[in-house]
């Protein structure tokens, strides 16, 4: 088993190792904006709890969080309604794709959890503010804190989402028939908006780091979330966090985690790091072929599973 | 936070603790013996890596594994055929009840994952040996070679089960159609004989220290199973264990763990310990409420779960 | 066998023999203005080939036409389509609920048949015109047409109907995802429109008459759609006409027939007459207890049904 | 508009016209000894309710009935149970394939309706006898009654379906598992064997003219059916008498008929006359290519659609 003390020499390789699989993916093509990522790239970042740094790769390309926002966003809505955030969702994987109305259908307009679409809208309805551009900001507000830098939407992408965005919009209705929320168009609105925050992958790790201690940040001592809620956002991305990958990913991997199809993937090592990873060529289940295989690696080599 | 030094009178308080629970409950009635469990029992055990043993409560009486069978199944498998053990199934949580065929219509077949019914079964199928008997033996054999004592099938369970096992036999002649075994009565009756091994909750715990220890038994230093194997089979159970609790048991106690309709849990804790509860009064989802209760007290006194 | 010679009588003891029955329904509740109807009214008219009209009851009760429409929305879009205006449906009954969006995903948006809510969203985007307005007014001048007289939109209703159709919205938004329509606002406009179209039962009967005749208005010799489009129309109301209870249509009564939340059912005897009857209480599966009282009696004592 | 003067041209055009499109279709292969069939065969025979009797094409080469057979045993079990055959299954179209198990777990193990293997099995469960051979002598005295004739179970196709049968053996296992049928093996073995039952198209022809007569063979005057049961069977031959093609078959013919993998269809004319076409090439819905084509022509030439 390898150390932290040669953590860059181990992004490199594992960079390395994962530009070859990154062939094998396909950008994501159903938002416009997102189809013209380059499908070469492939990037890594890692914060420790005890301050160390170090990336590899196309690691200062931005991206837009996408599905990763959804994790942000859970956390910004449990720090003002702690564990009532999750109200109205069983917090169970669903075991279908993470844009799926069938299950909404069958369980009368509630979403199985918030890290899948419908449940992430849900959560961003919920969101402190009138306006969906207040109900973001809750989101890239509790970014820019924790980084110390302004976390921008980019437009362009929002644009395009909010261009194309009707099975989304298909989800909010249905939830708004059953009274889960009130209007689906702002829901929407505020969700796509959330989904364009863009930033590199150091940022993305650094702002991960919280999850890693208990909800409080270990470089700033700023608590974030209570740690009940900390476990509870970890406890999700590992049932959760991974579209219909979760099961494949808990054996390859064994840490928490949030993908998105922008190729970002958010993992996070309780107590000892935070690792993001970036590469936009995906697989068929719609996560980063290049960040699993980078995480894999990661996990092996650092012992980091959860599960011995 | 509290130790393991105080551990007995842990065990007590959690059994107190869990005895009110146990009310709302119900004894499963779709296996006509099973349903003649008193609802009122309620035991826990543990073994810790080091050695500790304690235990509360009923927990001298015995169970049938039932579905907890199905970790030790697949651990028996894997000992012959290692990771090809989940051929032909995609580990995926199924978001459906245990004894589903829906997903199997779907996926043609293939079962989501080896710790649902249909998965279990095509276990069982794949042991070796000829006869049922032989491939259950398979099972009883590496727990018995464990505890140093043999562990016997409960023959009017298994006779009971065998008698009314139609939906079980419905999965197999699925799978039989899509050819992913050959013969659905034979599957049928070795997983039926390995559901009714009996044992008590010290025991339970003490059969499952192997998996907290990456495959190997800390106490006789035998190795079971290959530690890529054990960690693999830690990841079905926090993704596919509960049925479909798994999320909320994620979140509440965070531990891989694997669930029976008899009333028993095991929870394993990575390093640490082995957890075995018994409770034959079983929620809405078809867990044992005393156990779920006990096993979250014991996570939160103790600080177990995996999620910090 | 009865003959029409003593029509009159006949609907006289079709009515009293409905309102026992109508007791057992309830008045659709989803629509607030449709909640308000009284769920006593009984009404049956009846217009024949030959020029016979008769009706009994609370004949002169008027109601919105809500489904009924999707049949004359249709044949308004097969008048300029013929048989392209079902592109991209496969004309099969759903086994569904009339509002379900499972189907819709499994099949990639496109709607199992025009008279279910998501197949009838799509008649109505269609039809020609740029605004809901020009759209609907397909529907209502077709039927002005037949009857010599303004057919209305009930103002209430439509903006009730407006105002809590987000279960039509979330299907029109899903079929918008997959390309099949253009814009799920307008087309549920146009569509909540030509449901809010409002007559009695007298006139319902009259405009039915054409598809008793192969698409020619018997009275008038107008030409509404070619035989080919009037028949095609026939067997999808027989197959797919009453919702979930088209099968027990089909034994009990054996005629092509449509039915709507409001309580109207309009009944096609081919080559020999037209029924509507209307009665606001439903029975489970959504359809007008009196109406299926009134149509079973009606077949057996006039001997109607297709099969003998 | 022809008439049936000219029947035995007609035919002889039907068939010529339908062996080009059988090329598009494919013999059925999931019963190996049904695949045996020649794809080119055509044939069709029709007998009318005043006698007259003409085939055409290789309308003596002899099939099993397969699902046809349903209708027959239908009938069968109506003969000693009047509508009371049909207790436990709503009679709704399914909108699911005929051997889905989907439906069965959402509506707890009862059929939608008897034309579907489920419902069919079921059906077979319920016939008078002990044994399987008894219960299928039901179906075959039927049918040899009206022959006068010995109608036989073709041995080989028998035993091809017993040992690939799987399918519709975990049909029968749920069923149990639900209480609605004693023991699947028997109801299955009693299925398989009235499936396998054979005779050429003019023989089919023949033995459906009750139907077209309310139940009463019109050539011997011999009651086979009560007229409301004739006529429930010719019901549900419309609404689920095509699989998942029964919308478009009422579009295109308008006949209630029932269809086979072996490639065989009857189609009924209430008052007129009964049409059996023989084509072992099926399309992509398990229906005839050339039967569905030849009735097509039918109806058109004769006019035949129950829809004007």
């Amino acid at each position: 088993m390898r150390t932290v003390d040669d953590l860059q020499a181990l992004l490199d390789e594992a960079c390395r190792w994962a530009r070859e699989s990154a062939r094998t993916g396909k950008v994501a093509d159903y938002i416009p904006e997102l189809a013209k990522a380059d499908p070469a790239l492939v990037g890594i970042a890692v914060h420790t709890m005890d301050g160390r740094v170090a990336a590899s790769g196309d690691s200062e390309t931005p991206f837009t969080l996408q599905s990763v926002s959804k994790v942000f966003a859970l956390a910004a809505l449990m720090k003002v309604a702690g564990m009532k955030a999750l109200a109205g969702m069983p917090c169970e994987p669903s075991g279908d794709a993470f844009h799926s109305i069938v299950r909404l259908e069958e369980e009368r307009g509630h979403p199985r959890n918030p890290l899948i679409n419908a449940g992430a809208i849900l959560v961003s309805s919920r969101l402190p503010g009138i306006s969906p551009e207040e109900k973001a900001a809750n989101v890239s507000g509790l970014l820019s804190d924790i980084l110390g830098a302004d976390v921008q939407v980019d437009d362009r992408v929002y644009r395009s989402e909010s261009a194309t965005g009707y099975r989304n919009r298909a989800l909010a209705n249905y939830m708004r028939h059953f009274g889960l929320l009130d209007d689906p168009r702002a829901a929407c609105d505020a969700y796509f908006r959330q989904c364009a925050l863009r930033m590199d992958a150091p940022a993305l790790a650094r702002v991960g780091l919280f999850l890693a201690n208990g909800g409080t940040d270990p470089l700033s001592q700023h608590a974030v979330l209570p740690p009940a809620c900390a476990r509870a956002v970890l406890a999700l991305m590992t049932t959760c966090g991974l579209y219909d990958q979760v099961g494949e990913f808990a054996l390859s991997v064994g840490l928490p985690a949030k993908s998105a199809v922008s190729g970002a993937i958010l993992a996070v090592v309780p107590g000892r790091m935070s690792i993001a990873t970036y590469g936009p060529a995906l697989g068929l289940k719609g996560n980063s072929v290049a960040g699993m295989a980078m995480l894999e690696f990661m996990a092996g080599e650092l012992g980091l599973s959860l599960f011995g």
